[in-house]
């Protein structure tokens, strides 16, 4: 048995893939760009915006957010402070996880607290880019896709954010998209226009 | 300011980037590969050596293991049988979101219990192989690369798979790998045969 052990032993090796390969092969370094901003002020569109256009110049792109995250991985959450807070710290660990695979990775919550961002920001260290998706509240509640802010201002939802709780507004974002002022394509070509900048995507 | 919000309505759209868009761009279809089989057994050395060869194919391949998970998304976790299952059940959920980014996600933990990894099954479906690394166990504890066999003999690991905790078997893998009985290079190459007679990758 030592036998077959040993000789096992010496034909095994590690291959691993290093970041450096990841990013060679897929043309582009790997991020997480943290939208966050108030519920209606855009943030999953212009994520999928984002996305598409990135997809399109070939690179590894992938959002997450309330459809893919709260029905999966967080489906044993509920909406107490201990609970959102564990929410945003699960979703900060595989954003990360996405960009030591090589990938762009887009999360798209209201993260409304500076200390849930800030430990999203600690995990993936310098490949952290917050995105602040800035639209009056005014705004989002006109918009109001989902009927929530009408459930909110008649009292059957608790803690809405920007309504009963507070909303903690980047104090030092990477990027500020106001999506009120600008048409999505263009509110996607300025987060292009900074993957560029950063060195992050290849200038076209 | 209802002008604004409707101008920026109309040109507001969805870019969903589908599977298959996914698909074609990598040049393979996305699966989540969940390796199982006792401590030593070789699940991450097989692991890193698939995921090594299908890089070289320009495949895009990521592996969840004890180092990326325990200390990141996981590490709330102990040992308690609700934290194992936890565990697992985490890991399930975030090698899904890998394989609908268009990855082949590959898992290798210990994942004893047929509940667990048939919940994992269940997550990611038809695109879930599950590959039984088999090894008896005195090879096993032969090689003991991180000691733990002595201690858990000795008394020090309670609960430990294969000497004071139970290891079961999977039933009906897709795939076992003996890896006491070839190199390292030929398990990893029946773990590419088959990914091509599955039709994950075109055969070369």
């Amino acid at each position: 048995m030592a036998d077959i052990v040993k000789a096992t032993n010496i034909t095994w090796h590690d291959h691993q893939v290093t970041e450096e390969e990841r990013e060679r092969a897929n043309g582009h370094k790997p991020a997480v760009l943290w939208f966050t901003g108030l519920s209606g002020s855009g943030k999953s569109t212009l994520a999928q915006a984002v996305q598409g256009a990135l997809f399109e110049r070939g690179c590894q792109v992938f959002v997450l957010d309330g459809d893919n995250i709260r029905h999966g991985l967080n489906k044993d959450l509920g909406f107490s402070p201990e609970d959102r807070e564990e929410n945003i710290r699960r979703i900060g660990e595989v954003a990360k996880l996405f960009a030591d695979a090589g990938m762009i990775a887009m999360t798209a919550f209201i993260s409304p607290y500076r200390s849930d961002r800030d430990k999203a920001r600690a995990v993936a260290g310098d490949k952290f880019i917050e995105v602040y998706v800035e639209c009056a509240l005014s705004v989002c509640e006109e918009r109001d896709p989902k009927g929530l802010y009408k459930k909110a201002r008649a009292g059957e939802i608790p803690e809405f954010t920007g309504i009963s709780a507070p909303y903690e507004a980047p104090e030092a974002p990477e990027l500020v998209i106001d999506t009120s002022q600008a048409s999505l394509e263009d509110c996607a070509a300025l987060v292009l226009g900074y993957l560029e900048q950063r060195g992050i995507l290849q200038p076209q």
